[in-house]
Protein backbone atom coordinates (compact mmCIF):
# COMPACT_ATOMS: atom_id res chain seq x y z
CA UNK A 1 0.00 0.00 0.00
CA UNK A 2 1.90 3.09 -1.23
CA UNK A 3 -0.90 5.76 -1.04
CA UNK A 4 -4.49 5.98 0.81
CA UNK A 5 -7.15 6.71 -1.31
CA UNK A 6 -9.38 9.87 -0.66
CA UNK A 7 -12.00 7.82 0.09
CA UNK A 8 -10.24 5.95 2.72
CA UNK A 9 -9.25 8.79 4.65
CA UNK A 10 -11.55 10.93 7.42
CA UNK A 11 -10.33 14.37 8.13
CA UNK A 12 -11.00 15.15 11.87
CA UNK A 13 -10.18 18.50 13.65
CA UNK A 14 -7.21 18.69 16.63
CA UNK A 15 -6.77 21.50 19.09
CA UNK A 16 -10.15 22.80 18.79
CA UNK A 17 -10.12 23.03 15.29
CA UNK A 18 -6.27 24.71 14.86
CA UNK A 19 -5.54 21.70 13.04
CA UNK A 20 -7.26 19.43 10.69
CA UNK A 21 -5.24 16.11 10.34
CA UNK A 22 -6.19 13.44 7.35
CA UNK A 23 -6.35 9.96 9.26
CA UNK A 24 -6.72 6.52 7.41
CA UNK A 25 -11.00 5.54 8.70
CA UNK A 26 -9.42 2.10 9.13
CA UNK A 27 -5.63 2.45 10.26
CA UNK A 28 -4.61 3.71 13.21
CA UNK A 29 -6.46 6.42 14.23
CA UNK A 30 -4.99 9.48 16.60
CA UNK A 31 -7.24 9.56 20.28
CA UNK A 32 -5.80 11.83 23.20
CA UNK A 33 -2.17 10.51 23.17
CA UNK A 34 -0.03 11.95 20.40
CA UNK A 35 -1.81 15.09 21.73
CA UNK A 36 -0.58 14.84 25.25
CA UNK A 37 2.78 13.53 23.75
CA UNK A 38 3.05 17.02 21.90
CA UNK A 39 1.85 18.80 24.84
CA UNK A 40 4.94 17.44 27.43
CA UNK A 41 7.48 18.85 25.34
CA UNK A 42 9.02 22.02 26.36
CA UNK A 43 10.13 22.98 22.47
CA UNK A 44 11.61 26.36 21.59
CA UNK A 45 11.73 28.47 18.70
CA UNK A 46 14.96 27.60 16.97
CA UNK A 47 15.24 23.91 18.48
CA UNK A 48 15.23 20.54 16.31
CA UNK A 49 12.77 17.99 16.94
CA UNK A 50 12.45 14.75 15.39
CA UNK A 51 9.64 11.57 15.78
CA UNK A 52 10.79 8.23 15.31
CA UNK A 53 7.27 6.69 13.70
CA UNK A 54 5.39 9.55 13.16
CA UNK A 55 2.34 7.85 11.66
CA UNK A 56 0.03 10.35 9.47
CA UNK A 57 2.22 13.60 11.82
CA UNK A 58 -0.03 14.12 14.90
CA UNK A 59 2.43 14.79 17.42
CA UNK A 60 4.77 17.63 15.18
CA UNK A 61 1.86 19.01 13.90
CA UNK A 62 0.46 19.72 17.18
CA UNK A 63 4.25 20.70 18.39
CA UNK A 64 4.45 22.75 15.43
CA UNK A 65 1.22 24.20 15.92
CA UNK A 66 2.07 25.46 19.55
CA UNK A 67 5.59 26.55 19.19
CA UNK A 68 6.51 28.47 16.34
CA UNK A 69 9.82 28.96 14.28
CA UNK A 70 10.62 24.68 15.33
CA UNK A 71 12.43 22.45 12.57
CA UNK A 72 10.18 19.31 12.52
CA UNK A 73 11.33 16.00 11.11
CA UNK A 74 9.66 12.58 11.37
CA UNK A 75 10.74 9.42 10.19
CA UNK A 76 8.39 6.85 8.90
CA UNK A 77 8.37 3.13 8.03
CA UNK A 78 5.64 3.21 6.26
CA UNK A 79 5.32 5.25 2.33
CA UNK A 80 1.55 5.72 2.64
CA UNK A 81 1.51 7.17 6.36
CA UNK A 82 4.75 9.38 5.50
CA UNK A 83 2.62 10.83 2.78
CA UNK A 84 -0.17 11.58 4.73
CA UNK A 85 2.35 13.46 7.31
CA UNK A 86 3.74 15.37 4.37
CA UNK A 87 -0.15 16.37 3.30
CA UNK A 88 -1.23 17.34 6.56
CA UNK A 89 1.57 19.57 6.80
CA UNK A 90 1.23 21.09 3.87
CA UNK A 91 -2.69 21.53 4.23
CA UNK A 92 -2.19 23.02 7.63
CA UNK A 93 0.63 25.75 6.46
CA UNK A 94 3.12 23.44 8.69
CA UNK A 95 6.88 22.98 7.35
CA UNK A 96 7.38 19.05 8.42
CA UNK A 97 10.44 16.78 6.50
CA UNK A 98 9.53 13.23 6.57
CA UNK A 99 11.51 10.33 6.02
CA UNK A 100 10.77 6.84 5.10
CA UNK A 101 12.92 4.60 6.65
CA UNK A 102 13.42 1.80 9.57
CA UNK A 103 14.27 3.07 12.91
CA UNK A 104 16.91 -0.25 12.05
CA UNK A 105 18.51 1.67 9.82
CA UNK A 106 18.03 5.18 9.49
CA UNK A 107 18.85 7.04 6.32
CA UNK A 108 22.12 8.69 6.17
CA UNK A 109 20.81 12.25 6.18
CA UNK A 110 19.25 11.92 9.46
CA UNK A 111 22.27 9.46 11.41
CA UNK A 112 24.13 12.61 11.20
CA UNK A 113 22.28 15.35 12.24
CA UNK A 114 21.16 15.91 15.70
CA UNK A 115 18.59 16.89 17.84
CA UNK A 116 17.05 19.14 20.92
CA UNK A 117 14.07 17.17 20.94
CA UNK A 118 13.31 13.11 20.04
CA UNK A 119 9.73 12.28 20.28
CA UNK A 120 7.97 8.88 19.68
CA UNK A 121 4.64 7.27 20.61
CA UNK A 122 5.65 3.74 20.08
CA UNK A 123 3.10 1.21 19.48
CA UNK A 124 1.56 -0.45 22.62
CA UNK A 125 1.33 -4.14 22.53
CA UNK A 126 4.03 -6.45 20.81
CA UNK A 127 4.17 -8.17 17.62
CA UNK A 128 1.10 -11.05 17.35
CA UNK A 129 -1.13 -9.13 18.88
CA UNK A 130 -2.87 -7.80 16.48
CA UNK A 131 -0.97 -9.99 13.67
CA UNK A 132 -4.52 -11.40 12.54
CA UNK A 133 -5.82 -8.08 11.34
CA UNK A 134 -6.20 -7.84 7.66
CA UNK A 135 -4.95 -4.15 7.48
CA UNK A 136 -1.53 -4.43 7.32
CA UNK A 137 -1.03 -0.71 7.59
CA UNK A 138 -3.10 -0.89 11.31
CA UNK A 139 -1.49 -3.86 12.32
CA UNK A 140 2.32 -2.18 11.32
CA UNK A 141 1.20 0.81 13.34
CA UNK A 142 -0.60 -0.86 16.39
CA UNK A 143 1.72 -3.74 17.22
CA UNK A 144 5.31 -3.99 17.57
CA UNK A 145 7.88 -4.48 14.76
CA UNK A 146 10.78 -3.08 16.61
CA UNK A 147 12.06 -3.71 20.30
CA UNK A 148 11.27 -0.67 22.64
CA UNK A 149 14.69 -0.67 23.56
CA UNK A 150 15.82 -0.02 20.12
CA UNK A 151 13.46 3.11 20.03
CA UNK A 152 15.86 4.10 22.98
CA UNK A 153 18.56 3.30 21.59
CA UNK A 154 18.07 5.29 18.36
CA UNK A 155 16.67 8.25 20.09
CA UNK A 156 19.58 8.58 22.35
CA UNK A 157 21.74 8.27 19.32
CA UNK A 158 20.18 11.03 17.73
CA UNK A 159 19.77 13.43 20.71
CA UNK A 160 22.32 16.27 20.96
CA UNK A 161 24.26 17.08 24.59
CA UNK A 162 21.04 17.53 26.84
CA UNK A 163 18.52 16.89 24.54
CA UNK A 164 15.37 15.30 25.59
CA UNK A 165 13.82 12.10 25.01
CA UNK A 166 10.01 12.42 25.26
CA UNK A 167 8.10 8.98 24.88
CA UNK A 168 4.20 7.78 25.73
CA UNK A 169 3.72 4.25 26.22
CA UNK A 170 1.48 1.65 28.38
CA UNK A 171 2.36 1.36 31.85
CA UNK A 172 3.43 -1.92 32.04
CA UNK A 173 6.62 -1.20 29.47
CA UNK A 174 8.20 1.00 32.35
CA UNK A 175 10.88 -1.62 33.66
CA UNK A 176 12.06 -1.92 29.45
CA UNK A 177 12.15 1.59 28.98
CA UNK A 178 14.09 2.13 32.22
CA UNK A 179 16.59 -0.90 31.18
CA UNK A 180 17.14 0.51 27.84
CA UNK A 181 17.30 3.96 29.38
CA UNK A 182 20.03 2.84 31.15
CA UNK A 183 23.48 3.92 30.55
CA UNK A 184 22.28 6.08 27.85
CA UNK A 185 20.12 8.95 29.31
CA UNK A 186 19.81 10.21 32.64
CA UNK A 187 17.36 12.64 34.56
CA UNK A 188 14.61 10.49 34.03
CA UNK A 189 10.85 11.74 34.90
CA UNK A 190 7.91 9.54 34.48
CA UNK A 191 4.14 11.04 34.09
CA UNK A 192 2.01 8.44 35.10
CA UNK A 193 -1.63 9.36 32.97
CA UNK A 194 -4.27 8.38 34.75
CA UNK A 195 -8.31 8.34 33.95
CA UNK A 196 -9.90 9.22 37.01
CA UNK A 197 -8.75 9.85 40.70
CA UNK A 198 -7.45 6.89 42.36
CA UNK A 199 -7.38 4.36 39.21
CA UNK A 200 -4.07 2.96 38.34
CA UNK A 201 -2.59 4.71 35.08
CA UNK A 202 -2.54 2.93 32.14
CA UNK A 203 0.15 5.06 30.36
CA UNK A 204 3.10 6.69 30.95
CA UNK A 205 4.92 9.82 29.45
CA UNK A 206 8.95 9.08 29.95
CA UNK A 207 11.38 12.18 30.08
CA UNK A 208 15.19 11.60 29.83
CA UNK A 209 17.82 13.67 29.06
CA UNK A 210 21.39 12.86 26.90
CA UNK A 211 24.28 13.13 29.42
CA UNK A 212 21.06 13.56 32.51
CA UNK A 213 22.35 13.08 35.84
CA UNK A 214 19.67 14.14 38.05
CA UNK A 215 17.93 11.21 40.37
CA UNK A 216 14.90 9.63 38.95
CA UNK A 217 11.18 10.78 39.58
CA UNK A 218 8.07 9.40 39.62
CA UNK A 219 5.63 12.16 39.59
CA UNK A 220 1.71 12.15 40.78
CA UNK A 221 -0.48 10.88 38.20
CA UNK A 222 -2.05 13.24 35.98
CA UNK A 223 -5.69 12.55 36.54
CA UNK A 224 -7.49 13.35 32.71
CA UNK A 225 -11.25 13.22 33.71
CA UNK A 226 -13.62 14.92 36.80
CA UNK A 227 -14.98 12.50 39.08
CA UNK A 228 -14.81 8.79 40.18
CA UNK A 229 -16.73 7.18 37.62
CA UNK A 230 -17.61 8.09 33.92
CA UNK A 231 -20.84 10.34 33.67
CA UNK A 232 -23.36 10.17 30.77
CA UNK A 233 -22.87 13.55 29.41
CA UNK A 234 -20.05 15.09 27.61
CA UNK A 235 -16.04 13.80 28.37
CA UNK A 236 -15.43 15.11 31.89
CA UNK A 237 -11.93 16.27 31.13
CA UNK A 238 -10.66 18.21 33.47
CA UNK A 239 -9.49 21.81 32.93
CA UNK A 240 -6.24 21.45 32.85
CA UNK A 241 -5.90 18.73 30.08
CA UNK A 242 -9.26 20.56 27.84
CA UNK A 243 -7.39 23.04 27.71
CA UNK A 244 -4.40 20.72 26.46
CA UNK A 245 -6.95 19.20 23.82
CA UNK A 246 -9.03 21.98 22.75
CA UNK A 247 -6.65 25.04 22.99
CA UNK A 248 -3.53 23.50 22.21
CA UNK A 249 -2.20 24.80 26.00
CA UNK A 250 1.29 23.00 26.99
CA UNK A 251 0.99 20.46 29.83
CA UNK A 252 3.12 21.81 32.75
CA UNK A 253 5.49 19.46 34.02
CA UNK A 254 5.84 19.42 37.94
CA UNK A 255 7.92 21.64 39.07
CA UNK A 256 11.40 20.64 41.27
CA UNK A 257 10.35 19.27 44.86
CA UNK B 1 29.50 -1.47 70.16
CA UNK B 2 27.91 -5.37 71.18
CA UNK B 3 25.13 -3.94 73.20
CA UNK B 4 22.93 -0.94 73.71
CA UNK B 5 22.95 0.81 77.52
CA UNK B 6 19.33 0.85 78.63
CA UNK B 7 19.53 4.40 79.26
CA UNK B 8 20.48 4.85 75.14
CA UNK B 9 17.23 3.10 74.70
CA UNK B 10 13.52 4.70 74.38
CA UNK B 11 10.24 2.34 74.20
CA UNK B 12 7.50 3.37 72.09
CA UNK B 13 4.48 1.86 71.22
CA UNK B 14 3.43 0.53 67.67
CA UNK B 15 0.35 -0.35 66.46
CA UNK B 16 -1.84 1.25 69.05
CA UNK B 17 0.19 -0.22 71.59
CA UNK B 18 -0.33 -3.68 70.32
CA UNK B 19 3.66 -3.51 70.39
CA UNK B 20 6.54 -1.77 73.00
CA UNK B 21 9.26 -2.00 70.90
CA UNK B 22 12.82 -0.62 72.24
CA UNK B 23 14.76 2.01 70.05
CA UNK B 24 17.90 3.50 70.40
CA UNK B 25 17.53 6.87 71.08
CA UNK B 26 20.10 8.32 69.06
CA UNK B 27 20.28 5.57 66.55
CA UNK B 28 17.24 4.26 63.50
CA UNK B 29 14.03 5.10 64.93
CA UNK B 30 11.00 3.22 62.93
CA UNK B 31 8.91 5.78 61.62
CA UNK B 32 5.62 4.76 59.85
CA UNK B 33 7.74 3.22 56.90
CA UNK B 34 8.58 -0.32 58.62
CA UNK B 35 4.59 -0.67 59.87
CA UNK B 36 3.26 -0.11 56.49
CA UNK B 37 6.03 -2.71 54.99
CA UNK B 38 4.18 -4.89 57.33
CA UNK B 39 1.17 -3.92 56.43
CA UNK B 40 1.26 -4.49 53.17
CA UNK B 41 2.45 -8.12 53.28
CA UNK B 42 -0.36 -10.97 52.63
CA UNK B 43 1.15 -13.53 55.10
CA UNK B 44 -0.91 -17.05 56.41
CA UNK B 45 -0.51 -18.50 59.75
CA UNK B 46 2.02 -21.21 58.85
CA UNK B 47 4.73 -19.54 56.58
CA UNK B 48 7.87 -18.61 56.35
CA UNK B 49 9.36 -14.96 56.48
CA UNK B 50 12.87 -13.71 56.50
CA UNK B 51 13.46 -10.08 56.90
CA UNK B 52 17.11 -8.80 55.49
CA UNK B 53 18.51 -6.15 57.83
CA UNK B 54 15.69 -6.73 60.03
CA UNK B 55 17.42 -3.76 62.75
CA UNK B 56 15.26 -3.55 66.00
CA UNK B 57 12.48 -6.39 64.28
CA UNK B 58 10.11 -3.74 64.12
CA UNK B 59 8.80 -5.24 60.37
CA UNK B 60 8.90 -8.46 61.71
CA UNK B 61 7.17 -7.80 65.66
CA UNK B 62 4.59 -5.98 63.11
CA UNK B 63 3.78 -8.35 60.98
CA UNK B 64 3.66 -11.28 63.71
CA UNK B 65 1.25 -9.23 65.80
CA UNK B 66 -0.91 -9.10 62.77
CA UNK B 67 -0.29 -12.53 61.79
CA UNK B 68 -1.03 -15.60 63.85
CA UNK B 69 1.00 -18.65 63.56
CA UNK B 70 4.20 -17.24 61.32
CA UNK B 71 7.71 -18.31 61.27
CA UNK B 72 9.96 -15.20 61.85
CA UNK B 73 13.54 -14.78 61.11
CA UNK B 74 15.81 -11.74 60.71
CA UNK B 75 18.99 -11.35 59.78
CA UNK B 76 20.65 -7.65 61.07
CA UNK B 77 24.78 -7.72 60.59
CA UNK B 78 24.82 -5.13 63.82
CA UNK B 79 24.98 -7.33 66.81
CA UNK B 80 23.40 -4.55 69.17
CA UNK B 81 20.84 -4.24 66.81
CA UNK B 82 20.21 -8.18 66.60
CA UNK B 83 20.18 -8.13 70.44
CA UNK B 84 17.12 -5.53 70.55
CA UNK B 85 15.64 -7.54 68.27
CA UNK B 86 15.51 -10.57 69.92
CA UNK B 87 14.65 -8.68 73.23
CA UNK B 88 11.44 -6.93 71.71
CA UNK B 89 10.33 -10.47 70.91
CA UNK B 90 10.39 -11.69 74.24
CA UNK B 91 9.24 -8.53 75.79
CA UNK B 92 5.76 -9.11 73.19
CA UNK B 93 5.92 -12.21 73.66
CA UNK B 94 6.13 -13.16 69.71
CA UNK B 95 8.55 -16.00 68.70
CA UNK B 96 11.30 -14.59 66.46
CA UNK B 97 14.96 -15.95 65.30
CA UNK B 98 17.36 -13.22 65.08
CA UNK B 99 20.66 -14.34 62.87
CA UNK B 100 24.20 -12.03 63.45
CA UNK B 101 25.19 -11.76 59.88
CA UNK B 102 25.96 -10.09 56.41
CA UNK B 103 23.85 -10.05 53.49
CA UNK B 104 27.00 -10.76 51.35
CA UNK B 105 27.60 -13.92 52.78
CA UNK B 106 24.59 -15.63 55.21
CA UNK B 107 25.36 -18.07 57.76
CA UNK B 108 25.08 -21.29 56.19
CA UNK B 109 21.44 -22.42 58.16
CA UNK B 110 20.00 -19.22 56.15
CA UNK B 111 21.24 -20.37 52.91
CA UNK B 112 19.72 -24.13 53.48
CA UNK B 113 16.05 -22.42 54.27
CA UNK B 114 13.25 -21.03 51.46
CA UNK B 115 11.06 -18.62 52.48
CA UNK B 116 7.47 -17.90 51.75
CA UNK B 117 7.94 -14.00 51.89
CA UNK B 118 11.21 -12.02 52.10
CA UNK B 119 10.78 -8.51 53.28
CA UNK B 120 13.20 -5.29 53.78
CA UNK B 121 13.62 -1.87 54.46
CA UNK B 122 16.79 -0.95 53.12
CA UNK B 123 18.63 1.84 53.81
CA UNK B 124 17.45 5.12 52.21
CA UNK B 125 20.83 6.95 51.32
CA UNK B 126 24.11 6.10 49.46
CA UNK B 127 26.97 5.74 51.41
CA UNK B 128 28.65 8.75 52.74
CA UNK B 129 25.72 10.54 52.72
CA UNK B 130 25.84 10.16 56.87
CA UNK B 131 28.89 8.68 56.62
CA UNK B 132 30.20 11.69 58.99
CA UNK B 133 27.57 10.36 61.49
CA UNK B 134 29.50 10.22 65.04
CA UNK B 135 27.08 7.33 65.68
CA UNK B 136 28.33 4.01 63.59
CA UNK B 137 25.08 2.48 64.56
CA UNK B 138 22.98 4.89 63.30
CA UNK B 139 25.48 5.14 59.60
CA UNK B 140 25.30 2.09 59.47
CA UNK B 141 21.61 1.63 59.66
CA UNK B 142 20.70 5.02 57.31
CA UNK B 143 23.76 4.59 54.56
CA UNK B 144 23.99 1.84 52.47
CA UNK B 145 26.97 -0.46 53.08
CA UNK B 146 25.61 -3.13 50.77
CA UNK B 147 24.49 -2.45 47.04
CA UNK B 148 20.40 -2.80 46.71
CA UNK B 149 20.68 -5.14 43.89
CA UNK B 150 22.25 -7.44 46.19
CA UNK B 151 19.54 -6.98 48.58
CA UNK B 152 17.33 -8.00 45.82
CA UNK B 153 19.48 -10.97 45.14
CA UNK B 154 19.87 -12.54 48.07
CA UNK B 155 16.09 -12.31 48.50
CA UNK B 156 15.51 -14.14 45.16
CA UNK B 157 17.75 -16.48 45.89
CA UNK B 158 15.75 -17.15 49.42
CA UNK B 159 12.32 -16.94 48.24
CA UNK B 160 10.49 -20.58 47.46
CA UNK B 161 8.58 -20.60 44.47
CA UNK B 162 5.82 -18.25 43.92
CA UNK B 163 7.28 -16.47 47.42
CA UNK B 164 6.67 -13.16 47.17
CA UNK B 165 9.80 -9.89 47.77
CA UNK B 166 7.68 -6.94 49.97
CA UNK B 167 10.64 -4.08 50.06
CA UNK B 168 9.86 0.30 50.89
CA UNK B 169 12.25 2.31 49.26
CA UNK B 170 13.08 5.37 47.94
CA UNK B 171 11.31 6.80 44.91
CA UNK B 172 14.24 7.80 43.07
CA UNK B 173 16.12 4.04 43.40
CA UNK B 174 12.81 2.73 41.30
CA UNK B 175 15.34 1.94 38.02
CA UNK B 176 18.06 0.57 40.21
CA UNK B 177 15.28 -1.81 42.13
CA UNK B 178 13.64 -2.58 38.72
CA UNK B 179 17.21 -3.74 36.82
CA UNK B 180 17.84 -5.57 40.07
CA UNK B 181 14.46 -7.81 39.69
CA UNK B 182 14.95 -8.81 36.01
CA UNK B 183 15.20 -12.24 35.45
CA UNK B 184 15.24 -13.02 39.36
CA UNK B 185 11.91 -11.65 40.12
CA UNK B 186 8.24 -11.00 38.22
CA UNK B 187 4.97 -9.87 38.72
CA UNK B 188 6.23 -6.57 39.64
CA UNK B 189 3.72 -4.56 41.29
CA UNK B 190 5.04 -0.80 42.34
CA UNK B 191 2.44 0.88 45.42
CA UNK B 192 3.70 4.48 45.56
CA UNK B 193 3.31 6.27 48.88
CA UNK B 194 2.74 9.97 48.56
CA UNK B 195 1.79 12.34 51.56
CA UNK B 196 -0.80 14.27 49.72
CA UNK B 197 -2.99 14.10 46.96
CA UNK B 198 -1.10 15.47 43.39
CA UNK B 199 1.82 15.46 45.56
CA UNK B 200 5.22 13.11 43.92
CA UNK B 201 5.23 10.28 46.06
CA UNK B 202 8.97 9.85 47.48
CA UNK B 203 8.57 6.06 49.04
CA UNK B 204 7.57 2.69 47.04
CA UNK B 205 6.36 -0.40 48.29
CA UNK B 206 7.94 -2.79 45.48
CA UNK B 207 6.19 -6.59 45.60
CA UNK B 208 7.71 -9.04 43.38
CA UNK B 209 7.45 -12.60 42.76
CA UNK B 210 9.46 -15.72 42.57
CA UNK B 211 9.57 -16.51 38.73
CA UNK B 212 6.22 -14.79 38.62
CA UNK B 213 5.36 -13.27 34.94
CA UNK B 214 2.39 -11.33 34.88
CA UNK B 215 2.88 -7.41 33.32
CA UNK B 216 4.29 -4.86 35.52
CA UNK B 217 2.08 -2.88 37.20
CA UNK B 218 1.82 0.57 38.39
CA UNK B 219 -0.80 1.26 41.40
CA UNK B 220 -2.02 5.15 42.11
CA UNK B 221 -0.32 6.16 44.61
CA UNK B 222 -2.01 5.50 48.43
CA UNK B 223 -2.26 8.79 50.20
CA UNK B 224 -0.98 9.06 53.51
CA UNK B 225 -2.50 12.40 54.62
CA UNK B 226 -5.88 13.75 54.38
CA UNK B 227 -5.85 17.59 52.72
CA UNK B 228 -3.88 19.40 50.36
CA UNK B 229 -1.38 20.59 53.53
CA UNK B 230 -0.45 19.95 56.88
CA UNK B 231 -3.07 21.58 59.53
CA UNK B 232 -1.69 22.36 62.99
CA UNK B 233 -3.67 19.90 64.97
CA UNK B 234 -3.07 16.30 64.84
CA UNK B 235 -1.27 14.13 62.51
CA UNK B 236 -4.18 14.15 59.30
CA UNK B 237 -3.77 10.61 58.69
CA UNK B 238 -6.28 8.79 56.52
CA UNK B 239 -9.00 6.53 58.31
CA UNK B 240 -7.30 3.58 55.77
CA UNK B 241 -3.24 5.06 56.95
CA UNK B 242 -4.93 5.42 60.84
CA UNK B 243 -6.02 2.00 60.53
CA UNK B 244 -2.97 0.22 59.96
CA UNK B 245 -0.71 2.13 62.03
CA UNK B 246 -2.94 2.28 64.97
CA UNK B 247 -5.14 -0.91 64.93
CA UNK B 248 -2.52 -3.17 63.09
CA UNK B 249 -5.02 -3.34 59.99
CA UNK B 250 -3.54 -5.32 56.34
CA UNK B 251 -2.81 -2.66 53.71
CA UNK B 252 -5.09 -3.50 51.07
CA UNK B 253 -3.15 -3.79 47.65
CA UNK B 254 -5.13 -2.48 44.95
CA UNK B 255 -7.05 -5.56 43.02
CA UNK B 256 -6.38 -6.52 39.15
CA UNK B 257 -7.44 -4.27 36.47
Amino acid sequence: MSEFEDSALSCNDFLGGQLRLWQPKDGYRAGVDPVLLAASVPARSGQRILELGCGAGQVLLCLGARVPGIDLTGVELQSSYAQLARRNGTENKIVIKVVEGDLAGLPDDLRQRQFDHVLANPPYYARGAHSSSANLGRATALGEQTPLAQWIEVAARRLAPQGFLHMIQRVDRLPEMLMACDSRLGSIEVLPLAARVGRAPELLILRARKSGRAAFRLHAPLILHEGDRHEADGDSYRPCIANILRKGAALDWPRSR
